[in-house]
């Protein structure tokens, strides 16, 4: 069906975007997935390019056009070329936008340029071992000492963690025990911090260009310079940001079922089986076909969510249902691509079993598909 | 989410037909249910009120607005009010497409007014005993004579056959072996003409008001002025409105799907279960939190595929999807709805009940789930 | 696969079963289907045959032989034949282990006779308007007079209560409001006991040829001879025939969805669509295919835990394991058949119409899934 | 429910495997899985203690009790610590039965100590790049030279082809056109013979103990002396063995399965969300309860087909039926599993993680899901 998202200006965009990937990542993809990461080189050669930048003030190198469906475009194209960018989604969409609401003139100045450029890199360190998502149960300090802060602590499931020179720490900067909520603040401990180190990097299942890892303080002294936002304020600032992170979560859901099918469509026109090929059976027309249909449920969901949240219009609620349907949807469509490929679907060599394995954690991370039950449950008054 | 499917006449049309709805359809609809049929003064109020000449050029007296929305609204409301307008759905969007795209000069006076007044009752006689919906299959003949065709043969599920006035008939009006899909004619029978009766009514799992008949047809002489359209040009113009036939159906699906929520929020609100209100279960709080967020799914792909109809830029293949999609989600829902009744949820005296029979027939007439994935596989290539 | 449940004593009344079900049950069913009942005559045909009395002494005109696997085949029996025998399935699963239990030798005198014999007709009546299966919320009350006891109240949701000559009441004889679930008894009201009424014939989707009622008791007076064993003591009784009572609608569900696959076999081979049979297209294998599957691993689940009931050794929760599965997969398997037959499964004149209808109630009544699910993750330690 | 599948002797091999994993697979399980094999070491281990040689005759060093129960409690005991045995299943599942049925004399002398010592390993090449699991696609040739055969081809998805000293190839050894499953022969390709190579390991998604090789046959020289059987007759050989290949997928999946259910159990007994037990939540006990439903519907059909196939009564359409609903429900299950560790669920040091992506090639190896609908439709006279 018609989609009515996007002008000309972000198809230019996607232009740029397709190209870069086409030319930069595509062939560069099987070392990064070894590696595990992408390399800084790459992140810079897309600040250059303009694609970190768009949100970013044009005084700070920036485009100035804080637009969501750029981020969108970022991630349709990456999934179309059955590659990710690393944690550039993250950064994107979910750490820029505190800098954006939070930093102030002289943090702006310090940190807009390189995050630009590519060439500062950011995480946010928000989970801690044994507490999930419960941000009442953050048990890293961060105690007032002069104009520092010092943070002791330790966090995990860290994405970007290994090369960020900028963390944000959630951390508790008073321990009233009436409200566990209150009192979490916003602190950016930079690379080489005394006492900040990175700790393991976690064996995931897949998303293997995409680094997770621990990381700890130990004593890390931190100007109070580099708070971002006001002391204590850490918990609405989460919450608030939570349907862009969700959104995007769906987003690449939908971006990846779609291109899981695409891949599936031609692999079974080529490949046979008793002497015909995959794509003449009934039941691979019929799977195929009930895909399909998933999918542009699934994509007529997004951009209308998309086009509300540019609005600033996308209720949490409204987001948890997008979150909910899309990552389900793209299990079902990715296991069924699967099975499509039969034993070929198994070996690693084939994009479709890296699909797989990334589906798996979009019901997971940024809210697992039970906490958006429990959000949406209360928006009906259940 | 937002919808930005409607404008304010339509919200003023919207506004009247809730009215009648409430005042006029919900009280009368047990016995209706009893009767199996809505009764005609009840279509003569809904014609008086202008809810069903929309479509119908102003000098025929209807409002002269073809907009496939006012459509949906009578749908949306219905469902909203747990109800349906018998067949009105079927004669709006199914057959008075025929009429407006095919009726010439003359038989636009002759029908057109009482269509528009309710007074002319309409029904589509396709499908045979036997045959299915495959059109190719039809063995209805119509042979000319004169100034006349003489029809013979059985058509089955024809729904609003009890009532009809007219009955567009899907006839054979040649026999070349070499092309089954050619020679089909529409021809409108008249009620009374001689030789033209109406069998037994089929005794449905639901949609109880609306009723569904066996016709026969026994050398009966029409005129050659009551022919749609072209000589043997039925099965194009059949194919046609396939699109807005399969889209109808979802619409209904959706509301419906969305009714049947709603009906079970209040429900599980008010009904205990061993001492506390079912809606305190976290089991029935996650069921109606994956309902809303599969209803919002085929709600934006409804409110998208509205615009490309309205538009003439909604293909077969994705009216396809969004049929597949939407009623087996109605389907999935109303099932878990109803378990949430437990014990009620099996009287037809709690709507869930009706809801749920109603539903089961979504997936199939319109074409089949399956039909529905023949269309979209040949879209894809498959 | 093979099942080593019966042996050739079984295989003589299967037979005897099978032939009076086609010769007796058959023929008649469409005109129980419209009175909502089985005659009293049919009753009387079945005890003096012996399919009633297999569990009841011999010394009462029973066989002697309590053995639940008649009672399965009595099941399978019927469903092979497309009926059901009304509510004898109620009567010899759910309510005779109570009389079998806990009548006493006077009981027996009275009682055993006519049921072996399908003279006295019986119901259990147990569920109250509002409080669902939950036994601390009976509100019915048997107030102690002398030699009687005065019973008022209301219940709902009887099956069987229209013919019912015996109605075992669980009443509350003692109000101790800390313990809820004990002071109930069960008192056999019988026919035409002053202020006992049978109320309204519920309108249920499915399951037309067994009556379900609600009945009043308004200072019915019943003598003490008339209570089943000890005062006080029903809560543990009701918990101890559970077990056997959600057998019996698994085995029933298994029956039944093997029965809807052996008709749609029939009918997909014998029915053409678009020119060739619908049996010949893949998707109609596939779907058989896995049905079938599923309907095995329901039968080996059935066989075991048949012959761990008729040993004493079935557990409470393995019941629920047992009925959960069965009826969740009867559930998937009617409506996936359903779906092959088009728009003829809409029509209640095919068997499978009645099959989904019927099907549906199995999840809820016994103990809906959601209880099952309860008892299930109890035995589990959650 | 009870389990009558195993006799003391049984249970006795139990307690030995049982212990053998706890002491010698479990502690060096993380190696073995970055190593992608089992050490050869520990097949002689097992081969000493008797665990590899049940079903070999006595005279050649083992046990001279065929009985597929040994192999099931080798997959249960491994399933039940979260280890596998690495290729130990398949030598003995899948190609022992080929040595068992066909090795002559001389060859049952020369092989029979070594594979019953854990000396000799074995593996078999079937399927070719592009031809899948179609026997009648087989490319690979052998042809006849004075005592010997030429072999040339190559081979894929050749599990334990990297350590295996004995390769069972199946080679054409006659090409009519005509009939293309004939002239299959089974010919053993010992280790060191030139021509013989070993390509590339493939890298799954998970059995990652289980190293799945590409074999390569440069006109490797073979004495007839190694072909297993007549020439010729390899079609209607690996046809026979397919019901107990198939079981033993099934009887892994519902092993695994199980396995899975209790490590959550665990888990979530422990792992707190939002401060209180995960295990509290009813959608946990929902989740989980009805897994274990699931399970018990898997182990009741196993336990059957298992004593079915001791018997020699279990045909292909049964053992088909078998592995689809087991394959399928293992998917379900682990992955639902999964979702309630969150976070850690996408951990691979986390063994649900190893569950899930182990479980993916259930519904694919021995023939995908959709192979074993064709089989069971096809005894359904479809």
């Amino acid at each position: 069906m018609r989609r009515e998202v996007f002008t000309p200006d972000h198809e230019s965009f996607r232009k740029l975007a397709r190209d870069f990937i086409e030319k930069h990542v595509v062939p560069e993809y099987p070392s990064w997935e070894k590696a595990g990461q992408m390399p800084r080189s790459t992140f810079e050669q897309l600040g250059s390019l303009g694609l970190l930048g768009t949100a970013i003030p044009e005084e700070y190198g920036g485009a100035g056009m804080p637009d969501y469906r750029y981020n969108v475009i970022l991630q349709e194209e990456s999934a179309r070329a059955l590659v990710t960018l690393s944690t550039v989604r993250t950064q994107l969409d979910v750490i820029l936008p505190y800098f954006l609401a939070y930093a102030n003139e002289e943090q702006r100045s310090r940190w807009f340029p390189g995050l630009a450029a590519g060439t500062l890199l950011s995480a946010i360190a928000m989970t801690e071992p044994g507490t999930g998502s419960d941000l009442a149960g953050v048990r890293t300090t961060a105690v007032r000492d002069g104009d520092e802060y010092v943070i002791n602590g330790a966090k995990t499931f860290i994405t970007g963690g290994l090369l960020a020179d900028l963390v944000i720490v959630v951390a508790r900067t008073s321990t009233d025990p009436e409200n566990r909520r209150a009192g979490l603040s916003l602190l950016v401990v930079e690379d080489g911090m005394p006492g900040f180190t990175r700790g393991r990097v976690l064996d995931k299942m897949g998303c293997k260009v995409q680094d997770t890892v621990e990381l700890s303080f130990d004593n890390v002294r931190v100007t109070a310079a580099n708070r971002l936002g006001d002391e204590g304020a850490a918990f609405g600032y989460l919450g608030r940001n939570l349907p862009q992170e969700r959104m995007t979560v769906a987003v690449g859901s939908v971006a990846q079922a779609r291109a899981a099918v695409t891949a599936t469509i031609e692999y079974v026109k080529e490949r046979k089986a008793f002497g015909t090929p995959v794509a003449s059976f009934q039941n691979t027309k019929f799977e195929l076909a009930a895909m399909s249909a998933e999918i542009e449920a699934g994509q007529t969901m997004i951009d209308r969510a998309v086009l509300d949240l540019v609005d600033g219009e996308l209720s949490g609620a409204d987001a948890a249902r997008v979150k909910l349907f899309c990552t389900e949807m793209q299990a079902r469509v990715v296991d069924r691509c699967l099975q499509l490929f039969g034993g070929y679907g198994y070996m690693m060599e084939y994009p479709i079993a890296r699909l797989y394995t990334d589906a798996r954690v979009a019901r997971i991370y940024a809210g697992t598909s039970e906490v958006m039950k429990v959000i949406i449950a209360k928006s009906l008054g259940l």
